[in-house]
C-alpha cells in the first residue's frame, strides 16, 4: 500500500489568484521573496517556472484569504490546482478510494492484460468490533497475530498458485483472475485537485474508517501537505 | 449476475419537452392517445401520473426530434430522465461498470458489515486470446469446461471456508474479506439517466469488452429499451 | 422568477432502501399503510406505482436511518432520486444557480433561435451594503422605490425596443441579444437529485446570498419538501 | 474576448504513462533527448522539472499509443493533465462555454462586488440565417456594418451610464447590474484537462456554432496545441 508523488500544478498562490478574479478584472500575481520583497509575476510571461518552488514567504493577507475561503466553503478557488499520485492498495481499499468520484481521474492496472503473479497485502489483523458501525476493534496479541498471518500467507500463496494453474491450462487472464483474493494489490494513477483529495483525506481519516484506508489517507496527506501548506491546512483542519 | 428494474422517471416525451425549451418560452406537453387524438398535459397539474405508462402513440415529428438530437450529440435533453436498477456482478465486472462515473450513483453492499457467506459467479471459461487487446478467445469444449468449472468450484468453496474460519477466530469482517476471491458477487443499487446508461451499454457491448460485461450490458439494455423506446434506440444504434 | 414541479422519481423509502443494500444482500421494500400494517413490495413487480403517492406513515426506524445518514454525510443513498423543475430567473440569478454543477442537468431557452420580446424581471431595489461581502442592505422607502422602478422600466423597455430594431435591420438573433439587459428572464428545465437540490437550497438560502436567489431557493424548497418530507428535512436542517 | 495561458501540468508523456499502468505494474518514464538517447526518469525523484519543457523528441511507439487511445475513445489517460486559462467573453458566449461542465472548474468575476464600468464586446454583425439552426448568415457590407456598430456603441454606452446612475442613487451593485447589456465582457479563470478542453474546442469549432465562440475556441486551441502537440492533435482531429 502506498501513495507516491508524480506531478502537480500550482501552489498556494494559485488559490489566492483564482479567488481574486471575483473582485477585480485584473489580478496581479504577487508573492514575497525570501528577503520579504514583493515580486510581481506577469501572467503573459507564463508563471509555471516561478511557481514550481512554492514561495517560502507568503503575505499575511493571502493566508487570511485562504482561511476565509475554506471557512465559508468557497471551494472552487482550491480546485484550480492538480496533483498526480501513483497508488497501490488491496482491492476493497481501492474500491473505497474510488467512491470519491468528483474531480478525480483514475487509471488502474488491468488483469485482463497482465498475467504476472500479483503482490498481496498482509494486514495487521484486528478483532471484530463490538459496535458494527466501527468496523473493527483492537489488534490481536503478537502470538495470535503471527498465527493468523501465517494462515493468511498460506491461503494467499495457494490462491496465486491456483491462478497460475488456470493460466497454464490456457484460461483467459480476464477470467483466471476470478480466483485471485481481494487482498491482492492494485496499482493506479490518480489525478485530482486540492478539494477532491482533501475530501478523501478528511473522510477516510475518521476513526470509523477502515484502518487500512486511514493509513493510505495519511500517506496522501504527507505527499500533498508540503506542496500547498496553507491551502491544505485550511481544507483539512 | 443480473440487472433488475426498480424505478424510473420520464419517458420519450420528457426528452422531447426538455429539448423544446431551447426554442420556446412555454412548451406544451402533448401526446397522442390510442385513438390518435392530441392530448395536452398541463405542467401545473403535475404530469407524473399521465406519464407513468408510456404513450403507445407518439407524434412523428417528436420521434424525428429525438433522432435529430442523438445524431448531433445534443445529449442533455436525454439526461432529464432517471432509472434505478438493482445489480449483481463479480468484483472485476463491477469495477468495470463503476468506471462509468458521470451521471451515475452507486450504493453497494459492504463486507465491512456483512458476514454471511457470499455467492460467487461461475464463468463459462474461454481460452486465452491470440490478440491481447481482445481479452479472450473461444470457449473451451464441454469436457474441458466441466473439469475447469469443477476445479474452480473447489477453489471458491475452499476460499469461503477460509473466510468463515477467520470470522470464527474473531478476525474483523473488514479484514477477513481479503481472502475472498474476486469471483464473489457484489450487489448494488445503480441510478443514472438515459445518457449515462447508454454510454455504459454502448461501450460494454463492443466485441473487445469482456464477455461477462457484454452479458450484463445486454440485461441493462433489456430493462431500459421498453421504457424509452425511441430515445434508447436513438442513443444506442 | 419561478420554480415549478414537472416530475420526480422516488420518495423517502427510496433513500432507505438504497442505504440498506450496504448491510444486506436482499433488501425488502416495506412501508406502513394508513392502518399501520406493514406492506411489503416485491422488487420484481416494479415499485413505481405504489411509490407514486408518498406513504402517509413511515416506520420510526426508517426515519431514524434517514437522520443518521444525513448527520454522518452518507449522501449517496439520497441521490437515488430525481426531480425535474421548470425554472425562470433573470440572467445573473440563473448564472448563480448554474454554479451548482454536480448532479444537475439544465436545458435552457436559447436566444440564438428565439426572436420574441423577452420578459424582464423587476426587482424591489435595495441599498448598497455597508459590508461588501453582504451584497446589499435595506430596501428603499416606497416613494424612492417607485421612482427607481419607473426609471428601470423605462430602461428595460428601451432595451427591448433596441433589440427589436436590430432584428428589423436583419441582424442575426444570436448577436442582437448582446443589447438585451441582464434583467431579462431565462427559462430552463432543471433535473437533479435530492442531494444536489439540497446543496443549492442550503447555500442560496443563507443571509449573504443575493435576495433574489434566496427567493428562488425558497420556491425550490416549497416544491420538493412535500415530496420527500423526511429526507428533505434531514438534508436541509 | 481572449484566452490566455496561466499554468499547466504534464505533457504528452503524462498521457503515455497513465495509459501504461493498465499493462504493467511499474511504468518507466522514458523520453528521447535531443540527441535521440533514451532518458529514464525515476518516479521517486519527482518528475515535474524534467517535464516542464516538453521533450522535443518522442518515441514513435509513444505517439502510436496516443493515437490508438484517442481512436478507441480511451480518454482517461488524457485526463491526467491540467491547464489553467484566463478567459474573457461576453455573457452569452461565457454561458455557452460553461455548458461544458465535466472536468472543468471556473471562477468568474462577480458584479455583486465590482462597481467599475464594465468593458463591452463589439461584434462584427452578421445577417439572419436562412436556416434557423445555423444561427447566422454572412457579415453585413462595410457601410452597413459601420452604421450598426455606431448604433450599438451608443446603446452600450447609454446602458453603462444608466448603470452608473443607479449606483450613484445608492442601488446595490448586485441589482444595478440588471440594466447592463449581455454584450458586457466577463472575466474568468478556467481549469480543466486535455479531454474537457478538447470537447469544448471540438464542439464549438463546428460551423453551426456561433461565430464568436468559434473565435474563442480557436484561441483556446492555439494556447494548448503547443503544450501537448501529439495528444491535442489526436483528440481534436
Amino acid at each position: 500500500m502506498k501513495a507516491e508523488y508524480v506531478d502537480r500544478m500550482g501552489n498556494d498562490l494559485s488559490v489566492v489568484n483564482a479567488a481574486r478574479v471575483s473582485f477585480n478584472k485584473t489580478s496581479s500575481y504577487v508573492y514575497l521573496d525570501e528577503d520579504g520583497n514583493e515580486v510581481e509575476l506577469k501572467v503573459q510571461d507564463g508563471i509555471s517556472k516561478d511557481f514550481l518552488d512554492p514561495p517560502k514567504v507568503i503575505r499575511g493577507k493571502d493566508v487570511g484569504l485562504i482561511k476565509f475561503l475554506a471557512k465559508h466553503h468557497h471551494w472552487t478557488p482550491f480546485a484550480h490546482t492538480a496533483i498526480t499520485l501513483r497508488m497501490q492498495a488491496p482491492i476493497p481499499i481501492r474500491t473505497q478510494a474510488f467512491k470519491h468520484k468528483v474531480g478525480l481521474i483514475e487509471n488502474e492496472e488491468s488483469r485482463r492484460y497482465i498475467s504476472t503473479a500479483p503482490d498481496y497485502f498482509t494486514p495487521t489483523f484486528r478483532q471484530q468490533a463490538s459496535d458494527k458501525k466501527q468496523g473493527s476493534g483492537e489488534a490481536f496479541d503478537p502470538s495470535t497475530q503471527t498465527k493468523l498471518q501465517s494462515f493468511y500467507d498460506g491461503v494467499m500463496s495457494d490462491a496465486v498458485s491456483n491462478y497460475d494453474y488456470l493460466l497454464e491450462l490456457g484460461v483467459a487472464e480476464e477470467q483466471a483472475r476470478f480466483v485471485l483474493p481481494q487482498g491482492c494489490e492494485v496499482n493506479w494513477v490518480w489525478t485530482g485537485n486540492l478539494v477532491s483529495f482533501a475530501n478523501f483525506v478528511n473522510k477516510r481519516s475518521k476513526s470509523d474508517a477502515q484502518g487500512e484506508i486511514q493509513d493510505l489517507a495519511k500517506q496522501v496527506n504527507d505527499v500533498i501537505a508540503p506542496l500547498f501548506p496553507h491551502s491544505w491546512a485550511a481544507l483539512t483542519s
